[in-house]
């Protein structure tokens, strides 16, 4: 095998330990709640891992080729793949979830921080499936990330490169030097913000299994819940305040808190930062937006209630969390208008969130602006500069673009699942939920609902997108480019 | 007043006197079918024209100011509100569409060559009536563009500037020189196009008002039938078939059949045109497809009938005409999905047709392509070209704009046409066919349906939409930009 291929092979190796690793938490947890299945599962495959990785570590020396950017991309995708597939197996073992395709998207979900689930009664399953199934939400959100940029200096391999295909949006130029240092720093941060949110959820009354499962969903941005009802389960509005709180902290640029603590520039240096300005904006403007219309439509009957209900579901949407505490399949067309246009914005660059990210739709917005005053003053010349710097105009084409093949992908989405005959909005937007890596949808597929209807076909669908969402769309798609293939093979 | 808006003034007052020229064939018409209010009707609006005419041209004096392609912008919007509005006047008189709403609505949606109608029983109104409604698909299709860029020559202006702002799409290099006689020819053309229908549809059975009536629909891309069932009241084959062909032929640059036909470089040099291929593909897939689909799905009965109701139905919302043979709101989602995706592409630049134009979406597409090779060889340079000529960075920033805008304007208009509270699918593809100048949506404002359960509200923001989309966008909204006016002032 050529030594490039080998190398990869021996990152999948290492992240099968991790697996392993990660899977002893539901193994212990389903000894303590006498789970036989699912701790037999648990076993049975964390031994797999074990062995697998154990071997391809012993098999495969190391090459002292040097990664290309390109070569990143290949061992992301493979990556997200073995993960999903990887953690889809204790769920169909334990006979939690018997189906592939329903366990693979459950965890293609789970990994690329999605949220969105074929089971129709959650409460069901056992308790330490369920805890693996919110966990791969925190693995994904950063967790594999970090975990990868952390893991892989230490292999001999610069993560740099690996990096430049990972990081989720423009990547910022102060974090680019001592990369492992960085994803050490990032992994903390990561850390203290899930001790926090587990705590003071279990200071609003949830039990400590139910303060995790949630913290995952929040801090990954993923939001799976461990009951039927999702958030709505806790009435507190203190626990649902906690939540929204901490899913726009989990929205933010994690770099820039990166910037802020760890190198001490101070906190107010990330609210300087224009996109999250943006971000911040944004969502007061549609939580204030939906809040009125529903009061006012609702004859101003429990006016404080649906302020909680509108901000937390904004949050949730543009965040792409997809926790919910209200049906807003029930509010009117104009507020489920506002939340679909959220589909798109997603969490900022940097950030567990997916969607399009906000920094793409402000440099849209900005160009827009430009073009305009071009058109009256043919003859200006007005520079497009995010954060007081001047954008180059490669880095604009590469943000127009991307937007662009986002859009390609939702329609190509929309259109292999509208072979399940759903109804239009239903099936529009639950290709939009996946490849935003939010949830809910609307229709069929809106948030009192789940996907378990759709047919196996789709759920393979909705999985590729989920994943191809997650990774920014060009790393998955460019392992189909007959280009990439053949200028590997030079 | 300064001495460009004396021009600006003069130029609405031989708008007015051709208008009230125009009338002058529904005035006769309704003598013939004794049509009495519809008489006395265009008779005081055509006499009103006339006055208000003649006494602009008398009172305001031309100046010798040169216009600058911001005035264009701003003569064009100018004229088609004034249209607009004047065109309504006769269904308000009349009494056959006493709301003033509804009668801007219907007139906006003519002269925008929209087609969308708010008449639930188009039968019950007088034929005259019915005439001059579509008359105005005719006027607006290319009509008014042409008699612009021809009359203001004669008025001592060049038509150059005007023509900046209002022909649909990218310019073509050829027909810049000599305006004055390029846009003669178009308009010989235009008529030619519009006899060679009218005698063919007579020939297939339709009396002569009939065939007029969908002439003008067809050649407009408008899409105003005289019949409640639109086209599908005229179940021959060969009459279908015609307007198919003639409405793709409509949807095609106009100015390549000028370069074609009229200087002689032979029919081949308009299917060498990239536009032109990308445009005849694309439907030609879509069409297939819905085929293909609709005809499994209904297990093979009727395959003929099939076959012809996806091309006529793909033609029809691709070329932004909207008549219609079948009820599409009953195929299956899958179709469906591709017939919204038509909403979008359009025909091609310097047609008229409405949508985003086949010509943006084509290089938008070569953009996504590029941007995949620079992925994998990041230092290769790739030029972006069409018809064989490499398009220069600005021009592809202005696509990449309008696309934008585009769909900006499509999610503001969504938004507002929301409050009326219809269901989401109905809402969102009413915005999106009224911004396409298509006319017929889904949902509640389906084939079969009309725009008459809409609030005033709504129904001003649809007329605005037509308005917008037909004019390219830029051309309205700049002059609600400060820039504009400021720029203006000094």
């Amino acid at each position: 095998m050529r030594g490039k291929y080998r190398d990869f092979v021996r990152i999948e190796g290492a992240v099968l330990l991790i697996l392993a690793a990660a899977m002893t938490i539901p193994f212990i947890l389903a000894l303590y709640y006498r789970e036989k299945a699912s701790a037999c599962a648990f076993a049975a495959v964390a031994a797999f891992c074990v062995l697998a990785g154990v071997m391809i570590r012993i098999a495969f020396k190391p090459s002292q080729e040097k990664f290309k950017s390109r070569d990143g991309f290949f061992v992301v995708s493979l990556t997200w793949l073995v993960c999903s597939i990887v953690g889809a197996m204790p769920f169909i073992i334990s006979g939690a979830i018997p189906s592939f395709a329903d366990a693979l998207f459950e965890s293609c979900s789970g990994f690329s921080t999605t949220g969105a689930s074929i089971l129709t009664d959650i409460e069901s399953l056992p308790k330490s499936v369920l805890f693996w199934r919110s966990f791969t939400h925190w693995l994904g959100g950063m967790g594999i990330i970090v975990f990868v940029m952390a893991l892989l200096p230490v292999l001999g391999i610069s993560g740099q490169m690996v990096a430049y295909a990972e990081t989720p949006g423009p990547i910022k130029d102060k974090v680019t030097a001592h990369f492992s240092d960085t994803a050490k720093g990032l992994y903390r941060l990561y850390l203290a913000l899930t001790a926090a949110e587990a705590v003071l959820l279990r200071i609003g009354g949830m039990n400590w299994y139910d303060a995790f499962i949630h913290t995952f969903g929040t801090v990954g941005t993923g939001g799976f819940s461990n009951y039927n009802t999702s958030v709505a389960h806790f009435t507190s509005p203190y626990i649902q305040i906690v939540i929204i709180v901490f899913m726009v902290l989990a929205g933010m640029n994690f770099n820039l808190y990166y910037v802020g603590i760890i190198q001490k520039h101070g906190l107010k240096s990330i609210f300087r930062d224009d996109e999250t300005k943006f971000y911040l904006t944004v969502m007061g403007i549609a939580a204030a937006a939906i809040f009125l219309y529903n009061t006012i439509a609702d004859g101003f009957r429990d006016v404080g209630g649906t302020l909680l209900s509108a901000a937390f579901q904004v949050t949730s949407i543009n965040t792409t969390t997809g926790f919910a505490t209200d049906d807003f399949e029930l509010w009117p067309t104009f507020s489920k208008m506002v939340l679909f246009a959220m589909f798109f914005f997603g969490g900022c660059s940097g950030s567990t969130g997916g969607g399009i990210k906000c920094v793409r739709i402000l440099v849209c917005m900005k160009l827009l602006r430009r073009s305009f005053s071009l058109k009256v003053h043919p003859n200006r010349v007005v520079p497009l500069s995010l954060n007081g710097k001047e954008l180059p105009s490669d880095v604009i084409i590469k943000i127009t673009n991307f937007i662009f093949t986002y859009l390609a992908v939702l329609f190509a989405g929309t259109l292999l699942l509208s072979v399940d005959n759903m109804d239009f909005i239903s099936t529009l937007s639950g290709a939009a939920s996946c490849l935003g890596n939010i949830g809910p949808g609307f229709g069929l597929l809106g948030p009192t609902m789940n996907y378990s209807a759709l047919s196996a076909f789709s759920k393979y669908v909705c999985s590729f997108l989920m994943i191809a969402g997650r990774l920014e769309l060009f790393t998955v798609f460019m392992l189909f480019s007959r280009r990439y293939w053949n200028s590997n093979r030079v």
